[in-house]
């Protein structure tokens, strides 16, 4: 659908940042939102991304998370656009005022992305709208993105979300996006790095993605963050139970939350166990030796020293050079896992495959042939018939 | 070449272990060494290894680690005999005396596959010569696979292997064989699960795996084992700095090596730093929670201890299902990795394509393309060709 030149005028209005994104013409946003929004025209996104504008962002996400062949090329499109808007943000970094922090205006990046994992009931939320609200406070624009594609997360929860963020749900510099609610690990992961890109098009330069740590997920979120860090309570006895073993090895940071009232005393204790669990690990490959601490989410005490870490580790990562290299390479990866996907995507399009695949697991299980021939059988067919 | 009559008479004495495979005619040893073994017929192999003979079995070996198709498609005819030989030899367990354990007679699957793995100079070798030669003189039959793509190893590294494990490689019961010494990881780890399967058809009942655990390679040994044991020296500090992030989180045992003359101090008091730091960590799937030791693979202080936990952990994991349940995931692990190879070794086959993927990488490392666009674009010109 092609809009008309009138409307195309008062919508880059709004997108080229005439108005602010904070302050979003409430007529426009309605419009918007009584029609098929996936329909815009690709520069549409891309002016309304670059000018900072929640709600494009908001659809432009959505027509990324769309399965439909139609919708991912336009998709494509902006995140080319959006890609490369940020190649050129880099080369004029001098004069933006993305950072605050004075010895980080030279950072050749952009952005810090941080990966947030812990049991369930660890208090998440709470901890991502105390870092959150700290961080818009100090001038950062801050965007939350949710991994979970084993939840029972609907297309509703984002309401959820929002109420657990009081404050950061009605913060003009912050943005929160839940996990897109269908789809396998492999796709929800490729969405949300899709959607990092378009947010920091869209001018956020703190990303925080979410992730439950009880299933696969906190593995791909490791893989698409600068920084991870793992949230703990006190008691870590009965909640070690709720997360998966080999979290601990991948956090840059255990942080022991609910450091607050008469848990202080037990916080501090859990804290001095994880340094000395720690020091026995080996250290990353980037130089950076994992650091513990505590906080609350509630008195706020321990949330500025935190993002003292994030900084930190960011300090050192950008001086020794690993962390252009750690986004190349997880670049590299996406290149490889495309591919994989791409490859598999389309076995499965052929008739039969599924049901060959099926029946091979089926015989394997059973132990009545082995793997290698099952696959071997299996991709003579393929290939046979392509 | 099909071989005479006369000859496969012969031969087949040897197989059929007529003669004892610990003491082979070695005329006919002489013979194979002097031909090309790959030539031999399929029921040969077979039944060489299922008479246990090493001779035979070490040829098959070769046959499965050699890259030629038609080499592979006789080496896949000879794994599935072996799988069926192992099925039908579970189906009379109670009539075998692979067993010397009284309580693992009823044991459903017929092996232990144990990982090893630690940083060079922590003693692996050693440590398996001293487990090896307890495990032999108590009646189990040992195979000790290695496997390490990015070593140095050179094909005559069985000597020094050899050399290293003194009584092991002179043992009738033990059958040693190095990691293939070409290929990436994942073909290694293929092969090396393949030589699993030969090496337990030819009766061995105890497989260890050992790997330098600086790489890439101890996932794919952690894949392929049911145990997996990471090997320590009191110096944690120091020696920390050669083994990889992920491994601790992946051992079912901690195994402080070199607890013996001054050492012993030192190691009961690493032990009891990695005892404390294991216990913060969530418990894994299978109901283990991962023990630590001392032991000296000289005095042998401590090696029939480690068997013991690996026996304790074999006898909790039958009994919960999770033995099976784990070697059944591995499995299917195998067909989806055998698939993903299989396309991937299809796209490469295309001309063009590795310079494509390598100008893709080389874009995606300047900036200058989205590795989703790379991706998109690299497959739909492959999916044109076909």
């Amino acid at each position: 659908m092609v809009k008309t030149n009138k409307e195309n005028d008062s919508t880059l209005r709004v997108m080229k940042g005439i108005e602010q994104p904070g302050q979003i013409n409430m007529e426009l946003v309605g419009k918007f939102k009584s029609r098929k929004t996936k329909n815009l025209p690709v520069n549409i996104y891309i002016d309304g991304i670059l000018a900072g504008n929640h709600t494009i962002l908001s659809q432009a996400i959505t027509l990324v998370e769309s399965s439909l062949p139609k919708d991912q090329e336009k998709a494509q499109e902006v995140i080319t656009a959006c890609l490369k808007s940020r190649q050129s943000a880099v080369g004029s970094r001098q004069s933006t005022t993305v950072y605050p922090d004075k010895d980080r205006k030279n950072d050749p990046v952009g952005s810090i992305r941080i990966g947030i994992t812990g049991a369930p009931g660890v208090g998440k939320s709470t901890f991502i709208e105390a870092l959150g609200t700290y961080l818009t406070q100090n001038g950062h624009k801050l965007a939350v993105l949710a991994i979970d594609p084993s939840s029972a997360r609907s297309k509703g929860s984002i309401l959820g979300d929002k109420t657990r963020m009081e404050d950061l749900s009605v913060d003009p510099n912050a943005f929160i996006r839940p996990s897109p609610s269908t789809g396998k690990l492999g796709g929800v992961a490729r969405k949300t790095r899709e959607t990092i890109i378009l947010c920091e098009a869209a001018g956020f330069d703190v990303i925080i993605v979410e992730t439950v740590g009880v299933g696969q997920s906190e593995t791909a979120v490791h893989s698409m963050v600068d920084f991870f860090l793992l949230l703990m309570m006190a008691d870590a006895g009965d909640e070690l139970q709720g997360i998966k073993r080999g979290i601990i090895e991948m956090a840059d940071a255990i942080i022991i939350n609910k450091a607050d009232r008469d848990n202080i005393g037990k916080a501090k204790a859990a804290r001095v166990e994880y340094a000395n669990a720690l020091h026995l690990f080996p250290a990353s490959d980037s130089g950076w030796s994992p650091v513990t601490d505590i906080c609350s989410s509630i008195t706020r005490e321990g949330i500025e020293r935190i993002w003292e870490i994030i900084l930190k580790h960011n300090e050192l990562l950008q001086k020794n050079g690993y962390f252009s290299h750690k986004r190349m390479e997880q670049n590299l990866q996406v290149l490889e896992d495309c591919i994989e996907e791409g490859l598999r995507n389309h076995l499965f399009s052929r008739k039969n495959t599924a049901k060959a695949i099926s029946m091979a697991r089926s015989e394997i299980t059973k132990g009545t042939v082995s793997p290698y021939t099952a696959a071997r059988e299996l991709l003579e067919g393929y290939f046979r018939e392509l």
